[in-house]
């Protein structure tokens, strides 16, 4: 239930008010600050206080800030000053419990995205909120664990020869959503491979075991699907290019990445579609099964209770019962019954009931 | 059904005619006035009758009276006819039925609201009907019984040192919609357990008061869907900023507020697909359970059926049966059966019946 | 079925031509004509023939004929002619079977409406067809029979103090309008009566009696539907104030019904969600009650058969069957099946089966 | 199957290449003209060859050439050539696999429609496709076989006073289209009738048959569905006005026409709603009836099974069995299961099973 | 799986990295070039490596230059150099997991698609990527495998009889899109057939495996589904002329294009229909078969395990029961048993059981 809703931890406060949600175990505060630029080469800093990295070098074309760890409210404040961010989306880092949701401040973006991670020891999808500030020389990501989703932009930063270094802030924050909106694939395709084991054994050994994995599997989707389309309406609304922020060379790169969103949304369509076919399976062949269970009970009584009536009209104790003192009325009745057996045998199987 | 629809109890009447609601039993009025102001400190005051709080101070910047208890016609009409407003707004007000809406009325808005309340006693959504009219200096609130929902925003303003003290009414009917909105979080929270607790009692032991359950829960969400998407509407509405009366720097936080309705929405439908999913699950597990119980039939039949069929034979009474005859006829007879027994077991095994 | 879905009476005819719809008995010709205005009191008059309406009263501010009965072709072509009325809109007068529309002839406004009505002898819901001209001095209605719907109106026009008589044709269609529309919520009240009614039959003694009731209350709902939606299409192109004839004063009003038309919708689409969520469980509950009656007729058979083996066993006439020569085989054996017995029922006690 | 779906004739030949479809089994060709104007009485001519009715008359306000049975290529390639038909335009008429559609040539209107008939014998919706040109002096109609549904709109030609034969080729247009459309209801009245009588069926005496006849109706309304939403959109189109071959006076009986296929989507939608709620009375009759064929057997089983247990216990042959030696021993047993008959019969009918 | 969603390769790699997918067996790279134009006779040229075919022939108005097989990177890389490619479209390109979609980059459009094909073997659909670019003077296909769709475009070029070869490069991109639709309607055939091929097995003679063929087609369709949609929103976009690129006259072929999709995309949806009222046919012949045989059942047991009660009361042991004494006891009871087995019959006859 948690990952499907949490109360927004700003419920009862005023709006504004920076309220740390001490839902997660607190983890250890990780500041890295990263600054590049046309004329400069990367440099990499892990500091220990806000202190150090404000205000941002002001050679640098790009600073990308990556606040890690579970934010203290001091750190957000010192952020929020000194780039007069607003109280709201102070707030909204704060609470994890967002939907993915873009807001234009016309002097910086606030985005707030969730990354997808799929935990194989449960076998589900795991949700972790990503809030990214994107102004024109600098971008600040806040995140509460470290995953090393963006481990593969980090590195190209550093060694200098992507494109990404000759780009301005827009460009390092598309890197960033594009890193994100990969690993969603990474979770689709532990989902496909889950939806193939789970066809499979639904047709070689169905159990209501496999019911049960369905059921998770379908409130994976649903889950899965919670996620994606506000997904959509975020970059969707960044690709339209509705914000002066993102230059028109980096709006292309954008439109690249709201079709992956589609196809994210429409793979998420199918595997439902896929799942809910696996259902209608499940249950026709438990269907099936008790038609087979009933089919043998049917066959079994069918055959040996009227059998059973003549040996019980035998058995009477009736003075006057001619057949019982007939020589061969014994060996007669044998072969009538064993006749009829085999009369019974040809009907159930004339009508392919086995 | 109460609940779920009121005849508007206008019907038959001319529009605009006030119409006492004798539905809920009459409460006593309350009427509270609260001044404050930049340059004022806050006052509360508790009235009798509203000719005492009518005409509102003319040195407060926002006057917010609050009208609690069942609304006495005259009541209405006084506020009316000081503040000018229009007789269908005065009719919705005292209609305790209505959809959530808002309309514009150039001086001053009227917005009309549900409340929702969990009551624990009877596990079940409770909704009250809250009006609210905000004029550029003004704010009215109309609710039917006293329930603390608003106190949050009566506290901010008295201790005055909130954000809320130094603006208009705009913000001030702001904070009071948000009260409403961030209470519908309580009452997801309160399903959203629920629905866990019912979870869990499905895999453990569904009987059909689970079903009853599910479909309780089921009822709850339709209900909650009915409430919410009209508040969707209605905070749409205001956040597009299509009336002056909000100005430019509260319309953000009517954005706010509009994202929280929408992760409202995201999950009310996310509940009832999970619980759709619940019957799927509760229905399959009535199927596997007359399945095991019809096993369990045709284990047994189909193994004492033909034994008994065979202890019926040597049961007849014909004079000449050689079997009968023979020294170690029984014994033979009881091991024949007993192999048979065994084949039985061994069958059923095979076939994974046990 | 009739209620479903009628044959347009043109079919076949050239467009434009009246054709009589002869499906209903025929009623007499009911002729009523209201003035009134700002300067003159109300006169109400029951008239014979249509000549003595026309042409209307110059000096009367509002002029409203309501024609009831089955409406003879020669009535309509002297409205069309005094009035100049498209021959189309005539058509659709005379022909019952209309969809709700609005259509803008610039110099009028025709509008067909369907009136609901609750037949309690057969509980179903009944739709008659109500048309309406609208001028911009008269109002001229058409329905087949008198079902005091419009009463309340005709009784505030008489009656002179209320703010109907101060306003123009445009007020007296609304409120016309506004009469049909809260007739619906006396039939989704009669209908909620009914759905709670079946609700406690469900729990306390479903039968197939039941099932159809519910499948009864499904076809009420699909065709409320069907003349709810249609409904909201025309009040809410009248509400969009596209037409000249409604004047601004009048067009919030109209916003109040379009309301109340939504408020139905809603209702509606809740009923519908309630009575599926009703027939799931009278099939859950239907499947619920095989499961006890399989499981009743399973315990008795698992715990006689095997015993009625034991008893055949002894009855067989073996000359050498030892156990039969032994003093006390009998007690023996019947302690034997006692304690099976016994033990059967602690079994299926333990299973959880009774 | 070939109703659901054709391929298109043209799949794999170039575009515009005219492919004539021997689907259907030559029909003779039938080239009927009729011209008329407001000056001049309408005149009709069956011709044999198309070079017979080229060029049209000049002094006729509307020609209107009905090319009836198979369409030979060469006679759609030289009213190609005289009217200067775009190519597509053609192989759409030749082709008649074609989805209703609409295309604004500037100087002529390309519109193909389906009209639907009920063919009686089999109890199904036959589609049949007609193509329509209209320039502004002519209208050429297309259709495959002679179904006499233009009968109505030829005969009020030729007879002279209809409002038809003052208007130009736009209300021949309209005319036609409304015939067709009008055809669809007579359709939708047997497919009513269909339902009324399988509703009578399913609680009268409801076989699998009854089944397959839902399931062959389902199959009709998805075929009909697929039919009336393009022709919807079509209809649409042209009632929007935006081709000005259409003139104003002609636009509103357009409205009219538009009206009724909402109208007809409205009933198919509706008959949808019911076949379905069928289909689930069904299936809960079936569920039904294996219920009360439980009970039967449970019934039986539960009240003699344990009694022959009885008559069993003293079948057997042990020397030393007390009871049998009684003098009333027997009647006692008698009476001990008479009692335990009635008993049963008493808790059964409790249980109301019977 | 593998149909339904592949990982798209650039996942993890900086964008506008042209990675190689191995997914496929490497097939030989298969360079064909095709010049033609007003003036000059199509000329096919097959080139080995990309330096013989760049740069493109100055004199021929289109060239159309076909790259089959694996792509290598470096001769993307080539044409990317040589017409100014946007790196993301080339690595659209070589990733054959892409979404159908449409790129206006100005100067070029890129188009990629999905042809289908029909594996007659497995009876599924089969998917192939299809890239597309156009320029004024030329167009570049890439596709992995040799098909044949282009066969048909080809040949008309090359015979040079066609409108194609008086028609820029805008009319051969539509003819290669043209072809590729084309190609839908034999997948929707085949489909169509299988469709029709279950109905009849599951009047004739449903079985497990039937639920698996329509669980199958259900799949199919949900693939065939997932290519379609987009492949509409592509030549939608086309359609609306938002290109310069290509001309009006060739819009309205485009048009004709676009009404195939849909008509494709109707034909899917209808065939989803059918399919799913195939599912609830089977599901409810498995019920139907099951109340069969346990009304086989039924009527056994009632009848037999009565009379075998009365047996059995005659072969108990007690000294005194008068009726076994009875010189016509015996056959007394055979009427008496004789009498209930007919009663029996002609009661479950009439009550239709059999």
């Amino acid at each position: 239930m948690k990952r499907f809703f949490h109360k927004p931890a700003s419920v009862g406060y005023a709006p504004g008010t920076l309220v740390s949600v001490a839902r997660e175990e607190l983890r250890p505060l990780l500041l890295t600050v990263c600054e590049y630029g046309r004329e400069q080469d990367a440099v990499e800093r892990h500091v220990d206080t806000i202190a150090d990295c404000l205000p941002f070098a002001p050679h640098a074309d790009v600073t990308w800030l990556s606040v890690g760890g579970s934010h203290p409210v001091d750190v957000l404040e010192a952020i929020g000053k000194y780039l007069d961010i607003h109280p709201l989306a102070l707030e909204d880092i704060l609470d994890t419990s967002q939907r993915p949701k873009m807001e234009d401040f016309e002097r910086y973006l606030f985005i707030e995205l969730n990354m997808l991670l799929w935990d194989q020891d449960h076998a589900q999808v795991e949700s972790e909120q990503v809030s990214l500030i994107m102004g024109d020389k600098y971008v600040i990501t806040f995140q509460s664990c470290e995953n090393g989703v963006f481990d593969s932009v980090r590195k190209r930063i550093l060694e200098g020869k992507s494109r990404l270094t000759k780009q301005g802030a827009d460009y390092l924050a598309y890197s960033l959503v594009d890193a994100i909106v990969d690993h969603y694939f990474v979770v689709l395709e532990n989902l496909g491979d889950q939806i193939e084991f789970l066809e499979e054994e639904l047709i070689t050994h169905a159990d209501p075991n496999t019911l049960q994995s369905i059921h998770e599997l379908k409130r994976e989707l649903i889950f899965l699907r919670k996620s994606v389309w506000p997904l959509r309406e975020v970059i969707g609304a960044l690709e339209r290019g509705e914000t002066p922020l993102f230059k028109e060379t980096s709006l292309i790169y954008l439109r690249d990445v709201y079709d992956h969103t589609i196809q994210i949304i429409d793979t998420v369509e199918t595997f439902r579609d896929m799942v809910s076919g696996m259902l209608d399976i499940y249950l026709s062949s438990i269907s099936n099964r008790m038609n087979e269970v009933m089919k043998v009970l049917t066959i079994i009584s069918t055959i040996f209770i009227p059998m059973s009536f003549f040996t019980g009209l035998y058995g009477m104790n009736f003075v006057n019962m001619p057949e019982l003192q007939w020589q061969w009325g014994y060996f007669a009745l044998l072969s009538f019954l064993g006749l009829t057996f085999i009369g019974m045998l040809v009907f159930f199987k004339h009508k392919k009931w086995f």
